[in-house]
């Protein structure tokens, strides 16, 4: 029962997994004056770290029928999502990102049969003209990843590739964060205060609305109006913020940070707990993204926004890198029979319990 | 559509995935000393390398029905087995293991009903009298994955973890090895002698035991008699190279390598065409493992060994690391309608094709 792997691409054949695998060789891009030294072609990747930085590793596997649909998704959108899931745990440690691995399982007929998605440009795919020259589901889903990758000069460096008979894909990012100045989880104080990147919901309500939509349309791949792309976009094409976590690490203002994958309510506790600290979020503060409700910007997950604390003192800017920065809440101190999180509202405060998705509950 | 990462570990529920999260993160192990700064429970793990040494990267997809079987492997084997092709994959470069991550898409039921499986020690599986303390499949799986990596003095750093319809694991190992030093497929020279490490078929010529043993057998978890265990074992419980390639390194005796995961034919036709050149093996030296047939020498993957070129003057030991060295063949120029590798036999040369496996084909 073996496999090949990228790393062992090599063969002539023009059908199979070694032409797909040359495919995604030819398309992985060069790797000149990064920290990549090896990338696809050999049993491992070589990365060549420079003095005096660490490097950040994360993973995130990505299942259809949990974390994309086939039928709801354009290729293109599930590849710039799985992809900007990994980004954005590196921009919470304000990490660069240097390289990306991708082990992908699929069916046959994804790799050979044209998709039945019309071409669907992510905000990251740079559009030659109105037509796409695609073959198969895997290219415009390589479109998409290798877009945003490209976004952010990473590139693709190895991974895996098998049959499966449920499509999944697992990136691999490694990122470069000078020695000892990684945003942590774990260090958020009482007395400091709680801001976030961006606008919270968007994603939720971008959801919300896509399912609507299926429910309007025969089975079969979902057509998405186009005056509909943007307000989906939180949703399909969720932008990572790596530049503001590369800017919070330069700056040094930043105490702790985590990055709102599974909704503000889930995270918030997440980084309470490693901190061993309370935190008090204000719901006159939260900029709730236009056309979200608060219980969305709340609990609604993928938004892929920083969540992070900087002392009293600290002077924040009100836009970094572009997106807009919002003062949400205090950490406090952790009272035995207290709510970890509380949210404070015109009526009073009330625990704001994690509300976030859990697998095998 | 959120998932939770293992990095993303809080709560305090019983179960699910929480509870499950808290129960591989208490199994994790310590990184004190090592090169792993920061392990599960931040967005992003943080690894520290040492001044002057590179960092190879690896990543192995392992799926149900393709790369392991429920009913025919026992758990701890399924974990040791995804493990081993990632620490054979560093063992060619000749890098020295620092932290491997686990990407796990599991069905519900695998979480939490006991396995059918007896207790079914790996070598590596430290026994603890005759019982096992296993609540579960997942329990068993991590025993045989921990296990290994722990003879490799290798922390887990973190991961993903989803349900799946399908038992999916991908393996990312991080190893680290001398700037410069590492041991690649694409240096091979004309003239240059061609070694493998251990015995060759083993594992090919047990995967057909098995496959025998099942045909005798009801559906169901397959009963593996006590004695066939150590003729099953280059299956269910192959060892990587990794010391073997350490030392290959520090001797610096080595110009190529190659680890066999696909099969000698194959691999070594990975290796000539990323060293563009040809290769000549002789039947009559290949180290044959007792009860495996030529075929499956040539073919057979997953024997995990090492296959590596050396200059003719280099003087290799006859053992390395207690496991023999054979001398199979040398490389040679490749020419223009030439077979890039060729078998020698006492009946005269004959071209030797790839025949190991290939997805998608």
């Amino acid at each position: 029962m073996p496999s090949k792997r990228i790393e062992s691409l090599s063969g002539d054949g023009q059908t199979g997994e070694l032409a797909l695998l040359r495919r995604i060789r030819g398309r992985a891009g060069q790797a000149a004056g990064t920290a990549l030294r090896l990338g696809i072609g050999d049993d491992c990747a070589l990365l060549r770290p420079r003095p005096g930085e660490e490097l950040a590793v994360t993973t995130d596997l990505s299942i259809a029928g949990r974390h994309f649909r086939l039928d709801w998704h354009p290729p293109e959108s599930i590849g710039h999502r799985v992809l900007a899931r990994g980004l954005s745990d590196l921009a919470a440690m304000g990490a660069r990102p240097i390289a990306v691995f991708l082990s992908l399982g699929l069916p046959r007929e994804l790799t050979t049969a044209p998709t039945h998605f019309p071409a669907w440009p992510t905000a990251s795919v740079r559009q030659k003209g109105s037509t796409r020259n695609v073959s198969s589901w895997i290219d415009a889903f390589l479109d998409g990843l290798l877009a945003l990758a490209a976004a952010h000069k990473t590139p693709l460096a190895g991974g895996d590739l098998s049959e499966s008979p449920v499509p999944i894909a697992d990136v691999v990012l490694i990122g470069r964060v000078p020695q000892g100045r990684a945003l942590l989880r774990s260090t958020a104080r009482p007395g400091h205060i709680l801001y976030v990147t961006g606008a919270l919901g968007g994603a939720a309500a971008a959801l919300a609305r896509l399912t609507q939509l299926a429910k309007g349309q025969p089975a079969g791949p979902l057509r998405i109006p186009r005056n509909l792309k943007a307000l989906l976009a939180p949703h399909l094409c969720p932008q990572p913020r790596v530049n503001q976590g590369l800017w919070l690490v330069r700056h040094g203002l930043a105490s702790a940070a985590i990055d709102l994958s599974d909704g503000l309510s889930t995270d918030l506790a997440h980084l309470c707990q490693e901190s061993g600290v309370a935190a008090e979020v204000d719901a006159a503060l939260l900029p709730i993204h236009s056309g979200a409700t608060l219980a969305q910007a709340l609990h609604g997950g993928e938004d892929y926004e920083l969540l992070f604390t900087a002392p009293a003192q600290a002077r924040l800017p009100r836009k970094i890198a572009g997106v807009a920065i919002a003062r949400i809440g205090r950490i406090a101190r952790l009272r035995p029979g207290q709510p970890a999180v509380t949210l404070l509202t015109p009526q009073g405060s009330q625990p704001l319990d994690p509300q976030g998705w859990q697998h095998f509950a």
